[in-house]
Formats: C-alpha cells, structure tokens, sequence
C-alpha cells in the first residue's frame, strides 16, 4: 500500500492538530471553570478528563501513523507495521461514556431524569463502539456493512434519547438558554453523526480501505472527535455561563 | 542545499529560545490572573491557551528542523526530509482566532462592539492563513507574490478593523489606560506587520529560498510569534492590572 506525498501529510497534520486542540480545550476546560457557578463545574471536569484521555491517544496515534509507512523516493510506503486502530476505540470505551454522563448532568439540572438512563446509555455505548471494532479493522465490504449495521443499533438509540430528552429540557430554559441548548442538539446530532459516515467514507468512496479511503477514515474520525469532544465542552461553558448569570 | 554551521545554529537556537518563552508566557498568564479583577481573566486564559498551543508546535518545528539537516564535515546539508512549514499554519490555524477574540472581548469591555465582528474577523484570518500557505511551500517568486498579494488582502482588513477599534476605545479610558491601550495598538501593528515581511525577505535578499533566505524566514517568524503572542498577551494583562485599579 503506497500513500502520496499529500496524503499521508494531511494525516499527519491532522493528527498532529488534534492534538494540540485537545490540549488548548484540557487547558480552558481547566482554567475556565472559575467563571461558573460550583453547579456548573463538574459539566467541566468531565470534559477536561475527556479531552486530557483523547491527547493521550492521539499521541499514540500519531506515533503509531509515523511507524505504519517511510518516505520511499517520492512517496510513503506501508513498513509492515499495522497501523493501530484499538487506540480509537480504546479512547471510545473510556470517553463516550464520560460524555455520555455529562450530557446526562446538564440535563438533569434541568429536568427530573431517571437514573437509570445513564446506565441504559452506557451500556449501549459500550454494544455500539464493542461491534463497531471488528468492522474498522476488516478490509471486507461485507464484514464492514455488517458489524456497522449491528453498532448502528444502538448508536440510533443514544442519539433518539438524547435528542427527546434535550428537546424537553428545552421548556423550562430562560430563552437565551433555549437557543444555545438548541444549538448543542445540533451540534450532537452533527458530530455523533459524523462518525458513521466516516467508518463508511471507504465504502462510499468505491475504493475500500486503499490510500484515500484510509486517509477518508482518519480526517473524519479526528474532526468528528474534535467536534464530540471540545466543540461539545465548549458550547456547554458558555450555556453554563449563561445560566451562572441567570441564576444570579 | 547546505546550511553553514551559524546559519543552521542560529534558527536551532532561535526555536529554542521561542520554546522557552512561550513556556514562560504560559506560566505568567496562568500565575498571574489572580491579581486581575475576574471580569479581566478570561483574557489571560486565552492567552495562556495561546501560547501553550505555539509551545507544542515549536517543539515540533524544533524536531522537524533537526531532522531536515545533518552536519557533514563542516556545514549542514539538507537529509531530503523536507523542514515542515505546516506546523506553523496549523499553529496560526488555531491561535489567529483565539487572539483576535481576545483583543475583541477587551475592546468589549471598554465599547459595544457588533458579536458579528468576531466572526467576520475570524473568517478573514482563516482566509488570510488559507491563503498564505500555498505561497510559503513554494520556491517559485511568482507562486510566492500571487499568494502573498491574495493573503494581504483579508490581513488588510483585520489590521485596520482592529486598529479603528481600538482607536474608538481610547477615549471611554482613563488617561493611564489610554497610553497603554496606544501601546497596544502599536504592537499589534508592528508584530502583526512583521509576518508578510518575513514571507517576503527570500525575494526581499534576492536569492530565493536559498540559505539565508530559509534562515531569516523562520528567525522572522519566530520573532513576530514571540511579540505577537506574548508580548501582546503582556501589555493585555498590565492594561487589565490598570483597570482593575481603577474600577475600585
Ligand atoms: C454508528 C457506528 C459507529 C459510531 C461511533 C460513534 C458514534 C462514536 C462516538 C464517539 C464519540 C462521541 C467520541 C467522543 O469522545 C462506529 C463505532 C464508528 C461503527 C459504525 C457504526
Ligand atoms: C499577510 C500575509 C501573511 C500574514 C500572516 C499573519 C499576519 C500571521 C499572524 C499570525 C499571528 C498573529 C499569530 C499569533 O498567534 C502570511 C500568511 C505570512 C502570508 C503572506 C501574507
């Protein structure tokens, strides 16, 4: 398997500027938090563990991209070394369900939710990213449209409770809230979304995993988890910091 | 391409010494917030979120420039790995909008400014650095000037928007606020003048991306970071020190 010159350089930088912007998030998620009300704060803890967890692993990522190919005369060629997908989904298992219980918390201030959807979220995450793994690593059309299908069982219920359980919660916001919670539904429904798409842009693209379907796969995933994960915090800092001030 | 012992000392060196000071900046924006009225920190976190970025990624345009050069008997030859400009796009990427949200929140303080203004401020930087870089990777005069000319375009307009508004801001000040807000104006002008002279100073020396014109791109940048980033970072925080006086 032989990348370009370009295209094994736009993953590169992308991995390499991931990881910087999970660091810039750890550091506001971490220092911005003084500006929130003590409620608040947790939302924030949450958020810098999930980010500090995913700088980790695309350290490890990025490492593990440097090590799958060299630069042979103008082009970059597989060494034999496999590139290490687990890293992705070891970071999933850990931080979806962070995410996941944050969600979960900034709804519960608003509304009465049972308990026990955390646990029923949680465990669907786990079905969702577990069956999802043996697709990722198959170069097999039919082995990646089957085990996608099965992972997307639970991923459709993750999204539809979140999305009603975010739309209720809506009625009881003062209204500057209300458009900022209406934004992070669509911000969850776009990065969540996101995902899917990228694990079938190999598909998509007609090739399977050669060259650009790989290089398809890793931008995706590495915008999406920008977005799910500092994109995510970030907007729920400033509807915390709205209702610090509303509370008041 | 050959790099003589001091030329290729001297941005080594450089690189090292931008290391540090980005690291210091860091440690002074987070220290040093508790002396600030907390209306005024938010500032200090971006800046500090600023420079932590830029350390990460001169830590990696100190590898890179390692890697590029391998010393030969006297001199250091080029090892074929090409030195990666992209680190520092990706830097600007992210820290461009970061710190004009910084001088637009301080200018918030003292007028009313349009919230549009920072999105179309934004979306000028995304297109100045866009821009930018297809000129930089290129060794070609022509590339270099029809790149820099369409980058310098959005540049104008940031530089004299932020410029007017500062001007505009002046008077709402107390008279020590005011001297250090003309200060500010003016470091903003000089570091941010600096980045399109240090593009041009390859042509500018006459011999191209030859030694010296690679050797006073990356000590120009380097420079222009160190003000841009921490010096404007500094002369925010003594303004915020001014009005943290004066609001008692
Ligand atoms: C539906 C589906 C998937 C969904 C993955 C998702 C939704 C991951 C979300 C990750 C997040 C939010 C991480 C943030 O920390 C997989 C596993 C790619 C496999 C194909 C089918
Ligand atoms: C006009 C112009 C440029 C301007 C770059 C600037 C103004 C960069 C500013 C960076 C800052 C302020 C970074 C601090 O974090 C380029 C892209 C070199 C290309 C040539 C034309």
């Amino acid at each position: 398997l032989t990348l370009s010159y370009g295209q094994f350089g736009l993953v590169y930088q992308m991995f390499s500027i991931t990881i910087a912007t999970m660091g810039a998030g750890f550091l506001f998620f971490v220092l911005a938090q003084q500006n929130l009300a003590p409620r608040y704060r947790p939302a924030m803890v949450v958020s810098a563990i999930v980010v500090a967890v995913a700088c980790y692993h695309y350290f490890r990522i990025f490492n593990s991209w440097n090590e799958s190919y060299r630069l042979v005369g103008e082009v970059y060629q597989a060494t034999g070394v496999p590139f290490n997908d687990a890293y992705r989904y070891a970071d999933w298992i850990l931080t979806v369900p962070l995410l996941l219980v944050e969600a979960v918390a900034v709804l519960a201030l608003a509304s009465n939710i049972a308990s026990g959807m955390i646990w029923r979220l949680a465990l669907a995450a786990f079905v969702m990213i577990a069956t999802g793994y043996p697709g990722e690593i198959s170069s097999d059309t039919g082995t990646r449209l089957l085990w996608g299908t099965i992972s997307t069982i639970p991923f459709i219920y993750i999204v539809y409770t979140l999305f009603v359980e975010l739309g209720r919660s809506l009625e009881r916001q003062p209204a500057r809230v209300q458009v900022l919670t209406r934004n992070l539904r669509l911000l969850l429904f776009a990065s969540w979304g996101f995902y899917p798409i990228a694990y079938l842009l190999p598909l998509l693209l007609g090739g399977g995993l050669n060259a650009s379907g790989i290089v398809a796969v890793q931008v995706g995933y590495s915008l999406a988890d920008i977005l799910a994960k500092v994109g995510f915090g970030v907007l729920i800092y400033f509807i915390a910091l709205e209702k610090t001030a509303h509370d008041r």
